[in-house]
């Protein structure tokens, strides 16, 4: 069934628009008041995480309060981690940490591809609810992190500035390296179609470190596992099309590459002259992006130059295949009302585009 | 009066080199146990940085020991904002800190240049002592922050993984920023100026934080100010010609931006390849970079094959003009005979690309 508002979908599909659909990455999230209500009830992020209940409550709040044109599936990047068993923790101040870090032949013996319908099953419950509770008014998205991007969790056991036991492990154990790539493929395209499955009508690959390896390294160890998940994703399901967006940070260099791996869409973060991305890569894929997040602890008027500078860059080239979009996640402390005027903003300029 | 060896300088002009000349970022640093020998007989980091006897000892240690081809006079990256009285420290685990932040109207009034002949003649000091040391051996390069780099510790007050504060300084209020950046281009120039005189044969301008700004913020804020330095630097000196190279971490999409600015070589990060960069500047500028510092952390063959990997890289498209080096400096845990193993390779393995 096609949402009501379907333009986000279209827009991946390259179709042309009334105007250009807009959503944030980490829209639902603390920056806002009811976010942290909810947050509050729920006693700790995992437990927000884990009840479909609570997920369904959070994933509508940015929906209802701006009008967005896609909600996205409220979760945690490290989902798969957790249900691998490496005991996932989150530590005030300190963001996440596994207590089983993979940094061993033995670790790396001991990962499984965990079945989506178990341990994961609060994932597709919460895509099942949500759906249901937006009863068609807007598409929803579902995710994951990359291959690669889990595994530098995995292995370094906590964020980290460097990723140097990522690295040792890249430079001196490949083939563990690979190992752990070729599971994490595995399980993270099980893990999207058992969220298409449940109703997810788009979905979106972080690659959130990719970014920070060498030409070369960024082609062998995080996109050739990218392609391996797009390769395995349902490519329609209910009759519909799935349309699957690859967000890299810091990928700007390697955009070509990106969109010759067959995803439909590709991220841009705000590094990127979203006009010469438009140029590098044709008809090949739509773009969605790429304003900087700290844009808008800016005043009004440079919030809306910065989106029109978006939107203008875009436009210049073509009015079809944009999603507006931040660079990266909104800041925690992005100002509520400041959301709203880059919302409307990107509704009201972006219809003149789309003549 | 030319260094017996003097290859590192004929390549940044781009003149034809037996071999291709290697320094390394950092150098100079904590991964070598003479450093932390001299280190702890200074008391502190900067009872270190600021006397010149010790910085000569420490910035001549990795030239002792592995042969390199240049060397960079030991300093900090934060003495210019310390000499602008804003209260610096090192705070053991947790890096740099400014008691007095440049956060309000008033404290940017209050802001000046300050005279390198005053409060940073231990840096000039240092650079003469070095140069007796090197007799002759090799160059010795000066450097100093970019001005936009400079400013973002200056208005942070420490490290940030996003310099919320700057950014929003920068979206709110673009007059104080546009005088902090002001003060900081002929603070840079007065200061690389001044190690000129007192005998750095080539300067290094680091933009560490440059990377971090959007497409279009990054010309504005930050290379623009690197250039007002660039135009205001001593081109020779004592009948010499003083190269300068401009090293933007996170750069690699505005190469060709970068190299219009006048400099005499752009410093590459390992994010870019080497070979599209060379086609990207042309003869324009020559080029340094850009191995992955944690190549080092790999074993012998992967660092064999991962250094012929940038050196035929850029030897594809020419001999003359390229600098190797890391893609960012090296880090503190690097296994110190790694570096032999690199240096070796590519003093070896170049010659076969400049016959």
């Amino acid at each position: 069934m096609k949402p009501q508002n379907d333009t986000f979908l279209r827009a991946l599909k390259r179709e042309k628009t009334d105007f250009t659909p807009v959503w944030l990455m980490r829209q639902a999230g603390r920056y806002l008041e009811e976010y942290r209500a909810t947050r509050e009830r729920a006693g700790s992020f995992m437990g927000l995480a884990q009840n479909p209940d609570y997920a369904t409550e959070v994933t509508l709040q940015p929906i209802d309060r701006y009008g967005l044109d896609a909600a996205i599936l409220f979760s945690d990047i490290l989902t798969i981690p957790d249900a691998m068993d490496l005991g996932l923790s989150f530590v005030p101040g300190e963001g996440p940490q596994f207590a089983k870090p993979v940094q061993s032949e033995e670790a790396v013996n001991a990962l499984f591809v965990p079945d989506p319908s178990e341990k994961l099953r609060y994932v597709t419950d919460a895509v099942t609810s949500i759906r249901k509770a937006l009863n068609g008014r807007v598409p929803l998205i579902g995710f994951s992190g990359s291959p690669f991007t889990l595994a530098c969790y995995m292995i370094e056991g906590r964020g980290s500035r460097d990723f140097r036991t990522v690295k040792t492990m890249m430079y001196r154990r490949p083939d563990l390296f690979e190992r752990v790539l070729d599971i994490n493929a595995e399980a993270v395209a099980q893990y999207l179609n058992a969220q298409i499955e449940a109703g997810a009508q788009a979905v979106q690959i972080f690659d959130t470190w990719g970014g920070m390896l060498a030409d070369g390294d960024f082609q062998r160890w995080s996109l050739a596992y990218t392609k391996k998940v797009l390769d395995r994703l349902k490519k329609t399901h209910d009759g519909e099309a799935i349309p699957s967006i690859v967000f890299t940070k810091g990928g700007g260099e390697w955009l070509s590459e990106i969109a010759a791996t067959g995803c439909d869409a590709v991220g841009l973060d705000w590094s990127t002259n979203i006009t010469r991305a438009r140029q590098v890569v044709g008809d090949k894929v739509a773009l969605q992006g790429n304003l900087d997040p700290f844009v808008l602890f800016g005043t009004e008027e440079v919030i809306r130059r910065e989106v029109r500078r978006v939107l203008d860059g875009y436009g210049a080239v073509g009015n079809g295949g944009h999603i507006f979009n931040l660079g990266h996640g909104i800041n925690q402390f992005t100002p509520v009302e400041n959301v709203q005027i880059l919302v409307d903003e990107v509704h009201q300029y972006s219809r003149h585009l789309h003549d």
